[in-house]
């Protein structure tokens, strides 16, 4: 059984002036890799002709499978379609299925008129498989060539994503078997990345030459992932969780969770558990918190609410900060903190409350209160619990770090570790 | 005067697997393009000595400017220092001001002993430049080849960023002049793309060969670019100005902005221009709407804070929704975010107030409210609006378009245009 490899190549002249981030890439690679393809590399190339045909010739001379997104929609810089048709050498035809739902989506959902270029987008080559795209206009396609599997998808990400998982993948694994991937990721918190690997320096040095370990540092907290790469699945199975388990051990005392998943998850668990929930006061993270406990489906469960108390004024009207305190020791203050945790728990009737408030840049330093200085408070029935951190990074990623930090605050507060 | 092409090289397994997704090259993208540099391609491998050197090699052919980033921390699974000091034929040697950076970080900001890992982090090849990395510990580095400039940044994107700044763009600028560069890009809203690029087909296809129009739709609104490229400054800022008058004219009914701003900065700078102030009352959206509104430097000036009402007796208890409305219409309705709207701005003594609640997925939906379905609704003190939307993507991005939409809602009504 050999490695089947594969290239994504991304489409748009946005990629490459740096207007977009990429997501696409990383949700196909995550499909690709639950089903034990290789990702070999990521091409991103610009709205031209020659650059996507260069990147496809490339591709193919050591790829199974080449995915493509972007470049499909209505509009006139979007030219993917008719290059792949005169490359794989077919002629542009319509797909009566997917110009009855186009003509559907038009005349029902959105009650507008449909326009020509709407109409092209049922448009296909008649030499590839059509993918008929339920959730928009434009289809996805699949064309073969050599051994080759071409997948040409759009590159709206909701799109792209439902594509990947009802075509892609059940396509490939038609076509190919492959060897098997296991990853197993868990999430340490509290121990730099240096220090992690000096703990776990004998678990490394010994692991056997088909598993790989990999530090992903994010948040001021350090993710460790194990890769093992192998023909026999159960063997693989043996030996992968051998030595996982050997890592948990060895930083037993700064694991968060032994999967891979987010801080905020590990949290909501711990508390849909027990029963419980939380509110949360947010000052310099302006609601960041929040949105990290409800983006998750499900958090209706443990998350009742938060005051966003962005002004003082908001601090002392609705959470009670006293006056004297802010004009004392002011509002990115451990009294602030521990107050404002206390009295959203109190007045939102949960069983945990959550505060955050620093000074997350670029502006609003003092002598005493340097930049990146956060004070996150949390309480329960029983204690508050308050700390304060220095961060050193741009404003948005002090926001997500303090963010990050005050939920894993509220585990530790929650498992009784504070 | 001739094109000077750049590739990016990201390296890490992570962005093969798709656990983490790659924004700096986003960030060294659009900072090249602003000094004219074409960004060729991106391409991403592992942390994989053959594919790093392909990739190398690769882009050395047709470019001059290659940026790479990651696969420098201090962690056995960072490969890249040693494989470029092999491939640029030098030997690592101690650059002391890193040690004596990384001593003194241990020593007086960290607090904890550095360990031999620690110190190997200063180590460079004796055959590069080294960029001093004031934002962390792993420093850049700078190597020359036949006329190709290799950039060596870290991974870790404030870091990254801080150096692409400091050094990555001076150095190109001082090795190479470059043709020149413009992108203009505005911003519209209510329009669909089709229904865009009818209004404007009499401007795409006059303009002249030398400007590229790009359509670049995100959270249902659509965002056009024109790109144009040439050797003279002067006679380009002429024709892209002429050209963006008259696509300017063109979509004048659904014109945001016509700068290449986000929304929320759109709505930052009405309200700071009226010495205005909002507030947010949010349920489905759990604290995003307040993160858009914070995350900018400077939104103290006008966003004062917000209820998160995630749990309906939140709703009755701070924002005033009847208990009979929540139990006749629901929390999803007209009523309930008209009265969030109107509450939490006189609560919050702002000028205005914006609310959203709405089923975001994947459950949740009933036979008359189906998933997506979300009202939001915006007040001042004269009057309230609220408008329905059906959304059809996942949560997440529900949450987003939910956010972004509420925010034009806000524009729409500070502008009097609702």
């Amino acid at each position: 059984m050999n490695s089947i490899f594969a290239t994504i190549i991304t489409i748009g002249d946005e990629l490459l002036i740096g207007q977009v981030i990429d997501t696409n890439s990383a949700y196909i690679a995550q499909a690709l890799n639950k089903i034990g393809i290789t990702v070999k590399n990521r091409i991103a190339v610009g709205d031209d002709k020659q650059a996507i045909i260069d990147a496809m010739e490339l591709a193919s001379v050591h790829n199974n499978v080449i995915i493509m997104t972007g470049g499909l929609g209505p509009t006139a810089d979007d030219i993917t379609k008719p290059l792949l048709n005169e490359y794989f050498g077919g002629k542009l035809v319509i797909h009566q299925p997917t110009l009855n739902h186009i003509t559907d989506l038009f005349l029902n959902k959105h009650k507008r008129p449909m326009i020509e270029r709407n109409r092209k987008q049922a448009e296909v080559p008649d030499v590839c498989e059509v993918l008929f795209n339920e959730t928009g206009t434009a289809p996805g396609m699949l064309f073969k060539k050599n051994n080759v599997l071409y997948f040409s998808l759009p590159g709206v990400p909701h799109e792209m994503r439902w594509l990947t998982d009802k075509y892609v993948i059940p396509a490939i694994q038609q076509s190919f078997s492959s060897p098997f991937i296991i990853h197993r990721t868990l999430l340490t918190a509290g121990i730099g990345e240096s220090f992690l690997a000096d703990l776990i320096a004998d678990v490394e040095s010994n692991l056997p030459s088909h598993i790989k370990l990999a530090y992903l540092p994010n948040f001021g907290m350090v993710r460790l992932r194990l890769t093992a790469t192998g023909e026999s699945e159960n063997e693989l199975n043996i030996s992968v969780e051998q030595a996982f388990a050997k890592l948990k051990v060895a930083v037993a005392d700064y694991l968060v969770t032994d999967l891979d998943e987010q801080m905020e998850v590990v949290v909501g668990k711990l508390l849909k558990e027990r029963n419980q929930t939380v509110a949360t006061a947010e000052s310099c993270t302006g609601g960041y918190i929040g949105h990290l406990l409800s983006k998750h489906a499900g958090s209706s469960q443990f998350y009742t609410g938060g005051i966003i108390s962005y002004d003082n004024r908001i601090k002392t009207e609705f959470l009670d900060v006293p006056e004297t305190v802010l004009q004392t020791v002011g509002a990115v203050s451990q009294e602030a903190v521990e107050q404002m945790a206390k009295s959203v728990r109190e007045k939102m009737k949960t069983d945990y409350g959550v505060s955050v408030s620093g000074i997350m840049g670029p502006s609003g330093q003092t002598d005493e209160k340097p930049l990146g200085m956060v004070w996150i408070g949390v309480a329960n029935q029983e204690k508050v619990y308050s700390k304060v951190f220095y961060l050193r990074f741009d404003r948005l990623r002090n926001i997500e770090v303090t963010a990050n930090q005050a939920i894993n605050l509220l585990r530790l507060l929650i498992i009784n570790k504070i």
